[in-house]
């Protein structure tokens, strides 16, 4: 294994475990934990907390001081994920090789696992203990602008924008970046700044880290794209081509599979460059952006 | 129309009108707003947010300054009425005499209608202006009593209780408590509290009227269940018997009529008891109490 792939993996493990730490200390009943855990289990490559702790890194900060708010995170990310594959959403059966949530416990259960999931992800960074030096002021800076990315104006707004336009081939390249940025950019581009607001980075360099994370999480949308349609549908999980079955807008669709590619790097060339403007530590993050365009799932 | 009336009309009115104020601000789609807006204006009592209210006055406190935690409560109390009313869940076609949410804006969009105003409740709190004389401490401690009173721990775990025992007539009282507790006691209960922390209360009268909205909580319940069966279905917005139909268990099949309204009035009893023990001024708090067990719906 190279460095970035053993970094990604040991991160990942950390994560994993403190997921479930954070998962056995409710006193809520069985079958909605276990939904809960099922789907978090479920086998996500982490990006999202990964991004916040190598941010935290970059700053020469200790990675567990992020770990709360990484958790959190993805608590939020896997709710959005149920919520997408429910019949009335996305009717995914399957999703990482595995059935979806509402497939194993219902649909019913499957809503309120996501429901909880949600509102957990906010009592768990309200509830940071005090010694981690993490102020109530970021606290609530943290909580205000998950909200944010998370809630109408980020994520659901992007989720309701993305359904309506499902059977509309006709998007511009525009409205498809728009629809991205609501739907996942905005927490990608969250999990970096929170790990700047953790390390105390000044608004210059959140303000550069942002940058990074817009064109990072653009990048990661296209290579989405194009492994849908390339992709081994054993890596990924899901049916080579289901974008194409569901007449969905996407990247090559739109600008051919060659000018995808060529997007896909732009994206990435620019969030290079934001990332060294930002001057710090950057060799992790430089790894992972480069992962996530080389990825094959 | 008498002090209590003219009260509760005017501070829903103050209510309905920062509600809407609050929506209007956001930069989402319009479907989503609407869908929102839809049932936000639906037309509820407002009981949440307006005994958030009065305990800060009985604290000789402005109202106003509780005004934007009371909305996050009516938000996420609303996001939850959308959510158990899904075909998944309740699968209910009328709420308050109007199309429920998905009727009109179709599942998906009911669902993350409800997913938006969950999110945002946790925006707004965090959101609130400094000048309000309210620390990121008490912020802080007003998202993370808000996120239990509505997680896994709370409401989410008591409808997932709640549906589990659907079907289930044989319930006994103590775990029909359990489930109300959870599903709407805890919520009821974190009103009264907000409006305690806003006024800065001491940890002694916070567990005094912790004591009295939990009495009031139940006895709350037990009025809807007795509305059920008796009331008049033009004023409570349901067909009269409907948890019947469902084969619910309700205060009333548990313990008779006439038992429910005994224990309808133990629970009145025991509230005006914490409640006069905690020594504030409590006019207004005590007239809704009053209302709340003599309402028609």
């Amino acid at each position: 294994m190279n460095k970035i792939t053993s970094y990604l993996e040991d991160a990942k493990q950390l994560v994993n475990a403190h997921l479930l730490t954070l998962i056995d200390k409710l006193q809520a009943p069985k079958i909605l934990m276990e939904a809960m855990r099922y789907s978090l289990s479920a086998g996500g490559k982490r990006i999202r907390p990964i991004l916040l702790l190598a941010t935290l890194e970059a700053f020469e900060e200790n990675r567990e001081k992020g770990l709360d708010v990484a958790c959190a995170i993805e608590m939020l990310h896997t709710y959005s994920l149920i919520h997408d594959d429910l019949p009335a959403m996305d009717n995914d059966d399957l999703r990482r090789g595995k059935p979806t949530n509402h497939k194993v416990f219902g649909e019913a259960n499957a809503i309120l696992a996501g429901d909880a999931l949600l509102t957990y992800s906010f009592e768990i960074i309200s509830s940071i203990p005090e010694r981690e030096e993490v102020t109530p002021d970021m606290k609530l800076e943290l909580i205000r602008r998950l909200a944010q990315a998370a809630g109408p104006e980020g994520m659901v707004g992007g989720q309701v924008e993305d359904l309506r336009n499902e059977n509309n081939p006709n998007l511009s390249l525009q409205e498809l970046e728009n629809i991205h940025y609501n739907k996942t950019g905005k927490l990608i581009i969250y999990s970096i700044i929170a790990g700047a607001i953790l390390a105390k980075a000044g608004e210059e360099k959140i303000n550069l880290l942002e940058k990074f994370a817009y064109h990072l999480g653009i990048a990661f949308q296209i290579q989405d794209d194009i492994l849908d349609v390339i992709g081994d549908s054993e890596k990924t999980g899901k049916p080579t081509g289901s974008d194409s079955v569901k007449e969905k807008s996407t990247y090559p669709k739109l600008l051919t599979m060659e000018g995808a590619k060529e997007k896909l790097n732009e994206h990435f060339e620019q969030a290079l460059f934001y990332l060294e403007k930002a001057n710090i530590h950057d060799e992790i993050l430089k790894g992972i952006a480069l992962y996530v365009v080389k990825r094959e799932n």
